[in-house]
């Protein structure tokens, strides 16, 4: 086991690396050609110009004013100093609510922490169980741990008591949280501009009728059912195909590009492919030749697939969206039952069009319900049994394995540096890369699930990678086997034996959770600000695609804050300083550092870098707050358990009171806040609709309302950017207050980040 | 252990107890003196008279006409043979539906009963384990079961395979019951008359406003948020105090009529009696005046404070009915969420006036939570630790601690037939009048949870009673010794050991589980029939309390079925039935006979006794459905622990597809069906709407609905009858279909139950 000594060396390397990662970003940002890789949004935004067109050439690529780099700590406080009301305008209320869920974890763990440190850490380290021991299985580490306090002494009561202040705190936290959450949600809605999906459900499985097609059915149907409210109806086509070749053709023009670029630079030679698989067999040909005919061809069919789907009323799904008058008549439509059939007839909120996930829009309910089952009897293999196929990859993937299937590389992987390569690489490689593939698996799998928006299945996929980093992770790491050994374990042991089985093991695996916290926390957050990834695709792109302004607007990549695998991990540090802060306080403030680190990168990236796809109106908050209320019930039994095992039985009960108010209070959380993520009330409607009927009594709301929700694939090109464009008053405010801002710098509570080249 | 023979003849025993009681009850139904304990339903309806009024003297009290008595049998096929849609008319759906799950009972098991008899039996019988031992704890019933198939035989197969056809069976019963179910009450809904409910909305949790009293800021905020729909309120006042001293005023009223019945009787003594508590110390004095005296009083008390109700602003409570324009405006706002804030403003449909329970309408938000994590602690320790206070007044109730308490009994309990009796009598006493009172502690702790109607409470009360009956009875029994024992033996054991333990114990409890059916089941329901507690309570009443026709009318008690303690008990026999169906099924044709036999009893029962408090329309069939499903999932689960100690463990697999399958299919048709039974489809309430305007242009519905949800305080005298009043169209067609049939008696389809003395 690791000491004190080894954990400070630990720590020390760690942050150097990080500090390295750090210094290593502060002199890439500063580099103007690496401008739109660290400051996209501002280029979406319209407020940043390639600052290739300004000053002499080498200015343009390189950063040469020295006095810059000195500064180049400069953008953390940058980064914190934008006030939140700005933030949630810039970015949304989707990246402001996120970056809270850090400072949520900061909020809890600094008080915890200070409070262990002052009580329980003198009551352990006073403890002397392990004073005498020359077991080697203990550290210094464990001097501050519960592990050095004897069984059955009264030291344990402070432990229970902390147990009871920190639950509290916790919830109280939590309770807090939740309500700043809930009003910024409703204020954000409330401030909202007139958007398509205030006034659109999204109506699914339409019975079909024999006499009519899919739109007359649903325009009578509503006529009847909602008299006075119901406005138009879009028809939702079936352009899977369609987007396919759209998707193709796009390629094509990319391809063709990357030739001609490549034509330019050598002119003496003209490109070829080959007219097979990937180009890497058949015919070879003349590439610029060969994309320009493919690209021909394809657009034919694209129109004769476009014409197809607009008219033929078999590429029409049964759902809708329809369209109300108000937005009083929408809630009413999105929260009430339509018929005595609940099957049929299924009436929500319409997700933002680009949120829409077009492809789950039909799916009938029984398949839906049959497709629920094999997606939960699949996570449930995936969690416990995942490691049975890759043991089994690996066993192939050895040297024998490869010598049976590729007899001719024999000789090669029989030369001893070749061998050993493949003997340390081979059997990780296999885990590695499930590793990487699993969130789009779990995508996948909500995918089939049949969710209608991009934000719930990011929120779903979200849930899956939870349950397998708790089971996998969490517990794998503290009883160290397969997941489906300690599955095959739990089931053999009473319900009352697995809190102490598990509450045993936990004091000693603290040291290798802290080195966990700092290798994948502190150098995982520091390897994402410098978007290593996103940086080299955009000079390879910049390299060989980029022709026009608005190639290299495209080659730019902001991307967006992954919720579906980024929450999970969050959660992973709340589950284990909520576990520790009892067990083995030392680890806080490791786990505090991480917080604080990540709130400010993910500040600074949600400022600059990240442009979200939808904006859900933070949605997500209830399962993040569920989830550290599952923590925290973990947290509970634990040490209930390990309790136990410390002659300390007697507490059972006394510490049984805590998960039983702990889910009351989620209970009660749910009831009283949740409703404000799931349903729009109607008096909010009303207000929003008499302001505007007053404010624009003429407004043509058929007009506004008609094309809103087109496929994608439907819309003129140019029209793309039109959601972003659609809140041009959010955009002028912002614009306005840059623009000010290079005029005069003092403007407070509105700092550039990028302040020293202004 | 029993053997056949003793099986056989505990049958007969029961059988002909059963019998006997049902010979009586064929007697005495006959006697028109008991003629209105028998047929208080039609008198209700107004459709028989009082027998006494005609013929001479003796025929009115004693039936001589020696034909009827040869025909005793005939109220069964009289029972059996009104077709369902006129029970449906006569009685309600409730009731119509409530012995529906008697016939759901003979639907699951009658074909699996005859396919276990022809599959299992024989599989069983010729397993031939138990043939050569000698061992005493098994019986003859024990070679039908699967006791005596060899461990890890073959034969096991064959139980495996039934446990599918009887789950898939069962599902598939479940499903088509589900179905027809929500039809009938689809159709019930949409066929009913005008109904002041259809209309009303209950809303809670009305927010108190500084310069507004409940009403106006009710009105205003209705008037806002539902513009085109709201028509009136009606408040409701805190009127538990006046309740109470209406109920002693009629007790008071009763009491005189008592002591001046025994006044003309016995003209020469006027009664006396105390003035003090319950008559039993005190002053003496004479009892008429007294009562006269004491009327008078509190007749002053309550005027005066049903004007301070009435007129005083404080009086009302936070909550209010709200009546809509149109039924489509009613299910909007019940459906709807109104304001941001989801513990202010709720609604629901507002019960019918009759089901309100209107104690529970205003409860703050917060208490509720509060009150309803108390009741589920409540609960919890009720189920596994209500022994433990048992055994503690059991002591008590010993010779010691009757003589510690009261010790001038001493020399009375000291001799010897006070003391065997004592001895004998006293422990059993203690569970006795705890299980007689459990129902109603069970009704309290679901009245404490804050449930606002009389429907409601029973299903909560049936939930609470299941879980007990499922822990203390079936548990309890299985594994003897008290449920904290087994609580505690359960946590300590390894979740793949409990079903085992369980499991192992069935085969040898089938015995015990036919006798109890036999007792309990049998017994129960043709005690059920005799009536014999309102049978004494009437004649008592008829004696000193009924001086009128309206008197006697009131001293009738039809009674109810009651759902909260009744349906809990058949959902023992489904978890009988099914968990013994592929282990022993010998013990199925006793649970048939019980369901067919209820059956019979209970369609008579509500045909000519019950009379219901309440029409909910079967919102109780989703908690049946889901408590048949338990029984079925434990059913699996135990065959699966029970297999596994057969060597058999290889099955386990393909058995947890059974568990999955079933909780798949119960989300299925909760998803399918449960939504008919919660909310009121918008489609439906526009065709009544439509309906209702077209046929009765002039409505004034106003008028209609201004008192209807009146505190029952409030209302005259001779209304109080009016919600049965309410639907005339149905009584008329009863009542029409009743009056034909005494002209001519041949009408089919719908035979008098009394058909014989017509």
């Amino acid at each position: 086991m690791a000491s004190v000594q080894d954990i400070v060396v630990s720590a020390a390397i760690n942050l150097l690396s990080a500090l390295a990662f750090l210094l290593l970003f502060a002199f890439l940002r500063l580099q103007p050609f690496n401008d739109r890789v660290y400051f996209p949004k501002w280029y979406l935004k319209g407020v940043r110009a390639s600052p290739r067109s300004r000053g002499p050439f080498v200015k343009k690529l390189v950063n040469l004013d020295g006095r810059t780099y000195l500064k180049f700590w400069k953008w953390m406080p940058a980064a914190l100093r934008m006030p939140e009301p700005e933030l949630i305008q810039h970015a949304g209320l989707d990246c402001a609510v996120y970056v809270r869920i850090y400072l949520l974890g900061l909020k809890i763990f600094v008080p915890v922490a200070l409070l262990a440190f002052a009580v329980l850490v003198p009551v352990n380290l006073t403890g002397k169980t392990l004073e005498g021991t020359k077991d080697l299985t203990y550290s210094n580490i464990d001097k501050l741990s519960i592990s050095n306090v004897p069984s059955g002494s009264l030291r344990l009561v402070t432990h229970i008591v902390m147990a009871y202040v920190f639950t509290f705190w916790t919830c109280y936290v939590l309770y807090k949280e939740y309500r700043i959450i809930t009003t910024k949600r409703l204020q954000f809605l409330a401030s909202e501009g007139r958007r398509p999906d205030q006034f659109t459900v999204l109506v699914r499985n339409v019975p079909p009728d024999p006499d009519e097609t899919v739109g007359e059915h649903v325009e009578h149907f509503f006529c009847v059912n909602h008299p006075h409210h119901y406005l138009i109806h879009q028809l939702i086509y079936n352009a899977n195909n369609l987007a396919t070749l759209v998707e193709r053709k796009k390629q094509l023009h990319n391809w063709r590009t990357y030739y001609m670029t490549r034509y330019e630079r050598n002119p003496k030679k003209r490109p070829t492919t080959k007219t097979g698989f990937w180009g890497l067999w058949g015919q070879t040909v003349d590439a610029i030749d060969y994309c320009t005919a493919e690209i021909e061809k394809i657009s034919e069919v694209e129109a004769a697939e476009r014409e197809r789907v607009t008219n033929d009323p078999n590429a029409t799904v049964p759902a809708a969206f329809v369209s109300f008058k108000s937005r009083w008549g929408a809630a009413v439509c999105a929260q009430t039952q339509q018929t005595s059939n609940p099957t049929v007839w299924l009436t929500e909120w319409a997700p933002e069009p680009r949120d829409v996930y077009w492809d789950n829009l039909a799916i009938p309910y029984v398949e839906l319900a049959v497709k629920k089952l094999l997606m939960s009897v699949a996570m449930f293999f995936l969690t416990f049994f995942f490691m049975i196929p890759i043991v089994f990859v690996q066993s192939l993937a050895s040297i024998e394995g490869i010598e049976k299937v590729f007899p001719f590389l024999t000789p090669l992987i029989e030369s001893k540096h070749v061998k050993s390569v493949v003997q340390g690489f081979l059997p990780g490689i296999a885990l590695k890369i499930f590793l990487a593939l699993l969130p789009t698996i779990l995508m996948t799998m909500s995918k089939i699930e049949g969710h209608t928006s991009l934000s719930s299945l990011d929120r779903r996929s979200a849930g899956k990678y939870h349950l397998f980093l708790f089971v996998n992770v969490f517990l794998g790491s503290i009883i160290t086997g397969a997941a489906f050994e300690q599955l095959h374990k739990f089931l053999n042991q009473s319900p009352s034996e697995i809190p102490k089985t598990v509450g045993v093991a936990i004091p000693m695996k603290a040291t290798f959770f802290i080195t966990y916290i700092m290798v994948d926390g502190w150098a995982g957050i520091a390897a994402e600000i410098i978007r290593i990834v996103p940086l080299i695709i955009f000079h390879l792109k910049n390299a060989f695609l980029v022709k026009t302004e608005k190639d290299r607007e495209e080659a730019m990549d902001p991307g967006s804050i992954t919720f579906a695998t980024n929450e999970p991990r969050i959660q992973l540090y709340f589950l284990l300083g909520l576990v520790y802060a009892c067990i083995t306080p030392f680890i806080l403030p490791f786990i505090i550092v991480f917080f604080a680190f990540a709130y400010v990168v993910f500040r600074h990236q949600i400022i600059n870098v990240y442009d979200q796809k939808y904006e859900s109106a933070a949605a997500f908050w209830p399962d993040v707050h569920f989830r550290v209320i599952v923590s925290l019930i973990v947290s509970q039994i634990l040490l209930l358990g390990l309790l136990s095992t410390k002659n300390a039985s007697k507490s059972t009960p006394l510490l049984l009171v805590l998960p039983v108010v702990t889910i009351w209070f989620h209970r009660f959380c749910k009831g009283r806040y949740e409703p404000a993520f799931v349903r729009f009330p109607l008096q909010d409607a009303v207000v929003k609709d008499t302001l505007e009927r007053a404010t624009e009594p003429n407004l043509d709301l058929k007009a506004y309302l008609r094309d809103a929700y087109l496929h994608p694939v439907f819309r003129p090109i140019e029209n793309e950017k039109e959601p972003v464009d659609d809140d041009e008053e959010n955009n002028q405010v912002v614009s306005t207050k840059r623009t000010s801002q290079r005029g005069s710098k003092n403007v407070s509570g509105s700092v550039t980040p990028d302040g020293q080249r202004l």
